[in-house]
């Protein structure tokens, strides 16, 4: 049997887990009239917001599909076939945020109302509620590779390398304007929201007098949960596609490379093998996944720290399991042990990079109690500290990463860094199930205030809530650690593609002319070029918070000036409206920062030529990698920074270090939430869409 | 005549015309005895700083001086003539900040004596002050390159070349202490007089009361004075070093190099032309400095457009001077024409920079007026707005600076490079003399308030020190711009130096062996352990700005317990204790960065080896370019922000938005004067140190 039967397999085996979660939770009580009421709105805001978005999106799709059918490609009728695996990854990434965020939707309510009974109850449903887009996720990511693998790998000349890229581009596409989109909405709401209530009008976070609050909550689902989604279901597929595409080159110019992976077979059936090894490796991670989420369970009396520990002990035991299977995989397919070593490395570089964002993020250390004692002084020493804390707090990942790759290339060559990032994110199931949970347990909280339901709910859900904003914080240290290794494992593959490499005996790289040295010309200039992306990227989407925010703000005071009776709760808001703008206003902005990460490997490819295109996508990570674990982690900082003080420290809730420490808070939403994960995503787009093009860009010395 | 006798000349004349300045200055009335006392007490305290800083430093010069004379280089008594060449640099260094800051401490008085008789009055006492720092900078500048040239050029073997970049070194490590440490004593003092004085007790700034006071206007000058002076005094001698060590290896390497220089000579002449080449250009600029210093000059009757003309005509007026007079230098010394134009996109990029960092800082563009408007929704909104804006605005400068290789390239290969940064910093004269004049007018503000003087004279020092904060923010744009030519040449020499590259006959630097690909393990790790140390080095010197401010605080208030009287102006605070404080700490915090700076690189030499190096030059490059930028350009536009809701916008002065855009400013100071200014010399003193190591890490492979 083709062993990629089992990838298929192992993905129908997830969706009928991912059905079995579903069942439980639709089985699930919906809690009382106003409860159902709430949480109906709140799911027809956010499904408005992602058919609007979609189909802007579809546009977008059709436009590039129509190109790539009719670029002259070297072989005939690979055009069309891009255009149509292009089309199929737009669809698949749709998809799988779809139906993790419909999820999340139908499972908020159902957390408020289980939250009535016990804590216990509440994890349960919302933890199974972000299982079910964590393993969506995954089960559509393989099968979808799978389906790709058989339809295509037999085609002559090797046609399938042109085509997963496609592929990949596709899932990133959507990635990027659910990201950048899903950010402005959630962040813009948020901000407004508190805004004009919180801050103008003295009344509580999530009163239903605020015509905001369901935009707000609308914004949770959009952003953190579709938008993690597409951009964690991107990195999964392109770690794949990396892989398949740095193998498949290397076997052709170089023999001897598959003697560094599949010592004793041969080179047809050694690529074969080395297509199907990311595939099992990621198939055996579902298994490890799907056991991890039934190892997340407490007993019927909990605290805090039994919960955390269930988290724990979930994603813990799929790490190890999926390090286990992954030794067994690659030693049945008779392919270099090393190898083990480079998934390895890659496996436990995401695990502790998550870890070392916990410690900057979490009230529960050092770094971010500082900040709370430095919202003594006022907001700007808050702000200081903050962001010096983000920006020490790039040492961790960096030297992970540093160290990944090092071990990754001594044991597999530049195939080894490929497959540390497939190490790394084959757990990915368990991982986003921990993450994804986070915001429905937010969200319940705010229906539970809204529906004005007992305080004892709002502190189980704010219990949820709280261990959810450390898993939050792990999963994103994840996703950039994912993004980046994966976004180098796309540039090495360029590189080859593009043929500006070749394969020495050594196993080591070989750069062909002299035009790839570090210090010519061309890859300086583009090295310095695409450096300068990722803060104007930032800029742009940090902008375009602030103009949601203001369009929001009017928006309910004019419904306070108008609608009689609203703040004395005998009339409703109009909340539709608040969505509607937000909306409206984030589907807009979301294109111009969107198409220039499109348009500039584009360009700069085309104008400076393929050399420079190289040295613009290392330069775009290298600054990249840095600003989004600064925006997040000193965004993360400063959110629980004010958590610690609103525990009591400093003067507690309403005092002068609280103020300031809203200052922080408010400046780092849009860091940590638009800006800080958008640039995972862009960072991958540019680089998969240049390893999409590295076939035209092969014979093309540029304009200058 | 040898044509370096023009340089010693030159230098002497440039040092004349200080002499001519300090005369000027030193005869201006004292003002007042009350006055008198304030800026001698101001004086005291620079003075107490800059000694305690220098021994310091004296002891870090000589340990590095005999370290590097015992190291067994390649020539016999090469490691001596090393260790004389940095000691040299070193002092030379001090020289030019102890003169130009001990000149600025004698104007400020003065500037504010003149004050209370006119405006022009007050711009000619201050200018002439700020120009003796400028003109001492580049006379000290080309007379001890001057000195080196003729004590050393006829080593055999060209030892010169090694002995040169320590030389820089010396002055790179000057310059970096003093930055860093100026920089934390001066916004530790500045936010700790504000917090406790303004914001505590609500009295106004300068406030005689405040033990703080003459703290703050100390750090003034030894941070924007005396690390201004230095770090630029750097920026000035490297690229020279950097030209005459690219020169020389490129003649010894490769006989053709000699061609495309000085295409109708002999070798040994090219060479000998090609060092004389940057000092006489060098020597141009400060003729044509002088010039623009006296065309700074004003009616009796002015308007602050008027002055800000003034200031424009000077270095416009000495930009076009030394433009002909290059060409001229380059035509009559037989070089190659092309060369001119790689010396003017230098020259033309550094002038730009400086004015897109005015348009993205001044409150007379519309960048900075949004931050205003963003702080009427609170602090949270002017945080980000801001620092949108500071992302934002890197795109000119790094455009520009892309723009000027390319051209540099063209015309003159990788020489070009090299003298494109000796373009942009030949009129370095009179910018730094439109500089420095800023923080002098500055001080004579605040001693207007100590004395109290009528409020007409606090008026003129604050029309003058408003016109100082945009030549303030032209000038580090330009020091940023000169910063990054300045290490782009100096990695370019390490990399030849080391043997990293070679040069084929296209001009085209060529990489030897496969080590230097991009794509490289070694380079690629290099690249982002190099892209770490900037956020890294950052977050330690904000970090260290607040422990500073929170001694002052500590100091500030127990004085104001235990001195009685002193709140009633009966008694004197202690003003001596505050500056005594700030100088321990400050001296204290800066050494783990400044170390970190020097050992970094060496670290990576050794263990990662000399390809892993050159990586990490350009990891630091790209993310220290793009937060230098940053945190400038954002805590500029906070400053200005608030200035312009303090002109009467947006509810003016004490309105909520004011304090929102307070919050900008307390936050953006640490940014734009300690952080973000070090990294310059950051940068610069990584790559002068590669530089100087190289000969020992050519034949050093890295340990893994």
């Amino acid at each position: 049997m083709d062993l990629v039967w089992i990838c298929v397999i192992v993905g129908i085996v997830g969706a009928a887990v991912v059905a079995y979660f579903v069942r439980f939770v639709l089985r699930q009580d919906e809690g009382s009239q106003r409860l159902k009421e709430i949480s109906a709105a709140i799911r027809e805001g956010g499904l408005a917001f992602i058919h609007r978005e979609y189909r802007t999106l579809a546009i977008v799709v059709v436009i590039i599909a129509i190109v790539l059918a009719l670029v002259p490609w070297t072989y005939p009728g690979l055009g069309r076939r891009m255009a149509l695996a292009f089309v199929f990854g737009a669809i698949c990434s749709m998809g799988a945020g779809y139906a993790g965020m419909d999820m999340a939707l139908r499972s908020n309510g159902r957390t408020c109302a289980a939250a009535q009974k016990s804590l216990n109850q509440a994890l349960k449903v919302s933890f199974r509620g972000g299982a079910v887009m964590g393993l969506t996720v995954v089960s559509i990511g393989i099968i979808g590779l799978s389906i790709l693998y058989l339809a295509w790998r037999n085609l002559p000349e090797y046609q399938f390398l042109y085509i997963i890229p496609a592929y990949g581009t596709g899932a990133s596409l959507v990635a990027l304007f659910a990201r950048v989109g899903g950010g402005i909405f959630t962040k813009g709401a948020d901000a407004g929201s508190d805004l004009v209530g919180k801050v103008e009008a003295g009344i509580p976070e999530d009163d239903p007098r605020n015509a905001a609050v369901i935009a707000d909550n609308v914004g949770d689902n959009v952003g953190d949960v579709c938008g993690m989604g597409a951009d964690l279901f991107e990195s999964y597929v392109e770690t794949v596609v990396a892989t398949m595409t740095l193998t498949t080159v290397g076997v052709i110019l170089a023999p001897w490379v598959k003697d560094i992976l599949f010592p004793a077979l041969a080179p047809d059936e050694a690529l074969q093998r080395a297509w199907l090894l990311p595939l099992l490796i990621m198939a055996a991670g579902i298994v490890a996944s799907v056991i991890g989420c039934f190892l997340v369970r407490v007993g019927e009396k909990v605290e805090m720290s039994a919960l955390l520990g269930a988290l724990r002990r979930g994603t813990l035991g799929a790490t190890v399991l999926a390090a286990v299977f992954g030794f067994i995989i690659i030693w049945r397919l008779g392919a270099n042990l090393g190898l083990f070593w480079a998934m390895l490395a890659g496996l436990v570089a995401g695990a502790l990079m998550g870890e070392s964002t916990n410690y900057f993020t979490s009230y529960a250390f050092k770094p971010t109690r500082e900040i709370s004692e430095a919202s003594t002084s006022g907001g700007g020493a808050t702000i200081i500290r903050g962001f010096a804390t983000g920006l020490m707090s790039t040492w961790p990942p960096i030297v992970l990463i540093a160290v990944a790759i090092i071990i990754a290339y001594k044991f597999g060559s530049f195939y080894g860094v490929a497959l540390a990032a497939v190490g790394m994110l084959s757990t990915l199931g368990v991982t986003l199930a921990t993450d994804a949970y986070g915001p429905i347990a937010d969200n319940a909280g705010g229906i539970a205030t809204q529906a004005a339901l007992p305080p004892e709910v709002r502190e189980r859900t704010d219990a949820l809530d709280s261990l959810g904003n450390t898993t939050a914080a792990t999963g994103k240290g994840f996703a950039i650690g994912a993004a980046v290794m994966n976004s180098l494992g796309l540039i090495l593959a360029y590189a080859m593609a593009a043929g500006i490499v070749t394969i020495s005996t050594g196993g080591q790289l070989n750069p062909l002319p002299p035009q790839l040295s570090l210090l010519s010309t061309p890859v300086i200039v583009g090295l310095i070029i695409g450096s300068l992306i990722p803060p104007v990227f930032c800029a742009m989407s940090m902008k375009a918070v602030g103009i949601t925010t203001a369009a929001i703000v009017d928006e309910v005071r004019r419904q306070w000036r108008e609608i009689k009776g609203l703040m004395e709760g005998t009339a409703r808001p109009e909340y539709g409206k608040c969505v509607d703008i937000a909306t409206r206003i984030a589907l807009k902005q979301m294109l111009a920062p969107s198409i220039m990460a499109i348009v500039a490997p584009i360009i700069v490819g085309i104008v400076l030529g393929k050399y420079a295109l190289a040295g613009f996508l290392i330069g775009a990570l290298a600054t990249g990698f840095i600003l989004a674990i600064t925006l997040n982690n000193a965004g993360g900082a400063w959110d629980n920074a004010k958590k610690w003080i609103e525990a009591g420290h400093f003067g507690g809730k309403g005092s002068e270090a609280h103020k300031a420490a809203v200052v922080g808070d408010t400046a780092g939403d849009p860091m940590k939430d638009t800006a800080g994960p958008s640039l995972n995503i862009m960072l991958k787009l540019m680089s998969v869409i240049s390893l999409m093009l590295a076939p035209l860009l092969a014979n093309f010395p540029g304009l200058i």
